[in-house]
């Protein structure tokens, strides 16, 4: 661990980015190993902290300045402060947006930060400004040389990973395959054990049907694929219990029986998560050779500039992000 | 309303009913409006109480007698005391079971009791006994002269309805019809209505897809079967919001927003209705003519006769199908 600083991407300039970043560092944070700067925009957040009646000095900084305790440490990235439409993202907008990205990963690269926490952005306003990824996870992939990654949603309570994300539920059972299966289990393995600190960690795995397919009544993607993917993930090492009926694993691993549910299907694992963690989840990118976590949430176009958004998912998120960077290290001392 | 007795159907005999009967009619309830009876055999409980070290002295009640304040008040149905092997359904056993149930419609409709509370069966045991219903539901359906039902999932802080149940979650697709959805908003708000005393209901209806599909780039079912039902209930005077994306409703529900959620497929209601009530939920038939709840658990043939089964979904079923007969009697005195 060379640094203690983690950088804040502003994410989009005309949604809630800027505003719970500053409610966020206006919060009595106590005594925190980790230091935030934010990468963005120091006009866009002045203005925003004007319009909303929020609080903090906006000051500058550069890669191997120290951090200033009270103020807003900002490395200005952009100047769009004087011609900001809330709500409204253009080519503009989001070539900055991307710019943040791109800089969070060179400075983590170069050893100025110890990782990084994204503001939300959309597909639209990425594509705007010329960068052609459907999101974060694979613009930070394709930055960070590709590989094999898997998107976490991480609470107190409840950790789940997904195996199929963004398509309809009728593709799902087509798309689901016992390699798959088997990669997840083993990325979710990995990543509890490095980021999360977990020895031996404790997976399971949802079946896809009510029931888990009930001997084969109600569909045999249990038998067919979920249970060899299984055997797969265990013969490289990493066990997983399961397929079981998803109306109750989730209750059982938010009572601590496991540490992290592998789902076969994105609202498999969103909607108790969701249910669990609707303010403090995070979103965290597994696989990734940087550490980098992000609010559970979007832009929210339809309230950014109105001074509602909370800052607690990006709390949450920065909190993870620092306990990860932590556990990084710990693993490679001791390894 | 001409009776206050509601009768309490004993279930498979070799299953946990008999067990958590005895532990709910062991219960302080305090001053309850409603009194208990159960249809089922004495010799079973006596058994069951005896070798589980559990109290209660069992009496025997027939239709159209007082009920006998704190004692076990039984409509003796069959007598397999002697013969009882815990976890091993057969005919003679399916048979009673069945016999109790068909007690439970009979008495209801004769005035002797003002509702059913049902213990937990299996269809292999219903079948084994010379019923040939895959469960509770058909069963009623049909002892009542057929029409249409729905299963409802209820608890303190969420309801929930199923469009489709047991089937695989590659079937739930196709089987997604307009008039499907506009018939369960129309069964769910009259049952709110009517049962639950909610003089206008607060319906949200599910999506299918991850963020309601996102304007058809996650499947296409929301504009064209969903959106339709929902116009389809509301032009026959039953409105219901949505559809929502599933992973956000259920928190809304839970919060207050909306009084049950209509939903798409088993898990899809079930993973978020276990998570919030996992030892207390209730499985109510609407739309019967008769007033009938349920344990929302199975037989538990793997911990029937090892006295460790919980009686609280049956205390929360017998509590609810009290207040549905008062509801509906006050509907039908004001109305």
């Amino acid at each position: 661990m060379t640094t203690n600083i983690l950088g804040i991407t502003m994410g989009c300039p005309v949604g809630i980015g800027p505003e719970i970043i500053l409610r966020f560092l206006a919060e009595d944070r106590g005594e925190g190993d980790f230091l935030p700067v934010v990468l963005g925009d120091p006009g866009v957040l002045a203005r925003c902290r004007d319009e909303l009646g929020l609080s903090g000095e906006i000051v500058s900084w550069q890669a191997g300045d120290p951090v200033r305790p009270n103020v807003v440490n900002v490395l200005p990235l952009s100047n769009l402060g004087s011609q900001l439409a809330w709500g409204k993202p253009d080519a503009t907008t989001g070539r900055a947006m991307g710019g943040y990205i791109e800089s969070g990963v060179r400075l983590i690269r170069q050893g100025f930060l110890a990782g990084m926490v994204t503001c939300p952005i959309t597909k639209t306003a990425l594509n705007l400004g010329g960068y052609p990824y459907p999101g974060h996870t694979e613009m930070l992939a394709d930055l960070c040389g590709g590989g094999d990654f898997a998107m976490m949603l991480a609470g107190g309570r409840l950790r789940v990973t997904l195996v199929t994300i963004h398509v309809g539920l009728a593709q799902v059972p087509s798309l689901l395959t016992a390699a798959k299966v088997a990669r997840l289990i083993e990325i979710t393995g990995q990543a509890l054990h490095r980021d999360f600190g977990i020895a031996t960690p404790r997976l399971a795995v949802a079946a896809l049907n009510p029931h888990a397919g009930e001997a084969g009544m109600f569909g045999d993607e249990e038998e067919r694929v979920i249970v060899p993917g299984i055997a797969l993930a265990a013969a490289r090492g990493w066990s997983a219990a399961g397929p079981f009926p998803p109306d109750t694993v989730f209750h059982q691993a938010a009572a601590g029986k496991f540490d992290a549910v592998v789902c076969m299907y994105h609202d498999q694992g969103l909607i108790p998560f969701k249910l669990l963690h609707f303010a403090d989840g995070v979103n965290v990118t597994l696989g990734l050779p940087i550490v980098r976590t992000s609010v559970d949430h979007g832009t929210a176009y339809d309230i950014a500039g109105r001074g509602v958004a909370s800052p607690s998912s990006l709390a949450a998120a920065f909190e993870l992000a620092g306990e990860i960077v932590i556990n990084r290290h710990q693993a490679a001392t001791v390894g």
